[in-house]
């Protein structure tokens, strides 16, 4: 069984994240959404338990995808199963440099993990979370942008931090 | 079954295409490399039986990869497989752009088909099937860059080239 | 009053170009699509009266827009009118590039000439003639790529390209 | 009539900035320079007060041009004016996918609103605040990176920030 | 000695590649204009004599810099210098992926070799041979591209193959 | 004599930084590595003095290479030497911007200083400083990161930012 997984901060998840999230889910036997505890980010919009059920909340309707959290480097978290992938989107050229980097590196670290990414969608092609906090401190609707599930939280929250 | 459909010209294989296949056989249940005929290419260095040919012989010892060839558009070509999946590497830049719009065309004709990317390990960042005719030509030795069972092949009918 | 000149090849016109053209139309007074001739280019899907037919039919709502060809430099065609300027889409990074390279250089052969660039829709990013004459030749269904006027035109004439 | 906005921090306006001014103010009926409130940003070099005196200053000349500031969103700010176009200028690739991503966010929020581009002139391809803010902090002579009219306070700010 | 090799097609030489021998010229001992000969191209502005002929009236006043022809691979025609390094120079992205691609397979054919880039300055971003024959057809004045002493040659030259 | 400075953070050396070094150590009669302190940078990994003395370590086995340290502006800094350039390696995209822009910086602030760009080696272009403290702080082993003097320095160090 493969099991794709789809690392990141998802603070918060957006439609793009969900978009790449339903598209995996086709094509693996499993999912797994796995939000990357990362110490050196500075003040979250989110915690990570709450990050962990936003996402819970929103991908509750597709039976082979579930949500994980970890502090460990991703190329060794990726060891805990039979036969991982990481799949990431990539958006722009500023994705691809770092993203193929990363890719590179986690192949360094575990000769045998590949990652597979998947070109955004042309709508989300600009989506990204710091748009997102960065709309929703001036009250913008954000129901463009992120999951109906969650509309409401990251609207208050993000709001909060003008 | 899901099946990797990995499309191009091959004319001829490189190592860095070599790289790709093997790596897309590990993580898929069937590997097909298919070279699209495309006619609007002008003079070829080799004709289409003798590139699937060349690819057969490289090929050879992974049992689940083989070789095909279509004149149709590859959204119709990958009808024919029960779960297809398009596999492709990334180099650079210049790819990436070229790449992302075939994908997302791909998905426009035919719904349910998704391209998935591979990074090329750094040793073929800029390893391409133009930069072998480019060299071949002036008799450069190309054991390097293309794989050894068709070197002598690659050698001799670039060099006609001149 | 203010002129925007939209040049290009539209060898054939696609709906990004048709999105671009609207856009022009709300912010100036009035926009003239000019199909520009270029000796260089090699064997065109439609020939230069063509081209200016099909644009003419799908341009006819908008009051304010117009059809013309020019045989001339753009920096020497824009001093025909009062206050022109010249107005392109952007998709991606190579667009970028090449079409900072030309509004510079039309800049230094006519000094008051500027050129202003809208964003392509995100719909649009990845579209482009080349495309729509690439997938045309499959018999692929363009009517998601060219104004629907111009569809059975350019279905028919990609296809004998094959 | 049409009210070209310039949105940015100019902390502090750089030459790169007057070029693009002084060219917008010959397209445009009115051009009007917004400093951007933006509470995220880290210790800035000038107030926002102080910004819109120094620019003030550099476009004194320019009968079309005044300064504003708002702390709103510039998808909202344009609403108070008839009919709004936002300007901005591109200089290299990494300038160019964050303001294709703001442009298309801006048009998501408020749909009339469209952004234009004006490539900045070469002299200018590679001068920004941030470098201006990098060299005054060694004394370095500034003469040839801001307007003369404000040279003075910024070369005694920035060589503050030692 | 170190002999700085500068390879090129210059069909012509432009403003932008004797901004790039001046200073390299500023920097090595000795530098060898050299222009490669290469079957693949179509046809031609100027033959590789006249070539050759106009560079060398252009660097006539620099005192270390020679002009040469080669049919033979760059990494062995810098065989026959002591202490060969290439030299180019460096405009756009695009420009970058592909040099880079050269600098690192010249690497892999003759170890040795090494390829240093020059930024192009500011004003000589945008400029190209291609840019010189598009503008030179239609008879545009070509002063601000080429050198002065090949002006006249390069104007009827371009604007014969209108 | 020809100095190639060669200036950056080295927070710590890579393997990439030491492979330029060996290159500009082959064409240039001295290369200086110089560690530029830049007050703006937040909690380094190592102060000035271990970084110096990190790559004193590193570099040891060249006669021509020898370690500084500079508060000073890079324009200033090379004035002390007779006949300096500046060399830097250009590994991606992002990198090539930055870089240029600071190149043609330092030489309008110094007009004879000119810049020397290297592509960095393949096995190279995706490795950073950065990259290196990421994946310490994870306790990855980095033995082929950064150079087998200073490995057990870099292991401890990173390991206590987790």
């Amino acid at each position: 069984m493969t099991t794709a997984i789809y690392p990141g901060s998802f603070d918060p998840i957006t439609l793009g994240h969900l978009n790449i999230i339903k598209r995996a889910a086709q094509i693996f036997d499993e999912v797994v959404v796995c939000v990357m505890i990362n110490g050196g980010k500075n003040a979250p919009l989110f915690e990570i338990d709450e990050r962990v059920e936003l996402i819970g909340r929103t991908v509750a309707r597709f039976p082979n995808v579930r949500v994980d959290s970890s502090d460990d480097l991703l190329a060794n978290y990726a060891r805990r199963f039979e036969k991982p992938v990481i799949v990431k989107g990539l958006r722009a050229i500023s994705d691809f440099e770092y993203e193929v980097q990363m890719a590179l590196n986690n192949k360094k670290l575990n000769h045998e993990l590949e990652t597979l990414f998947l070109a955004a969608s042309e709508k989300y092609t600009y989506l990204s979370s710091t748009i997102v906090k960065e709309l929703g401190r001036y009250g913008a609707d954000l129901s463009e942008f992120v999951p109906c599930e969650i509309l409401s939280e990251v609207q208050e929250r993000t709001k909060e931090r003008r």
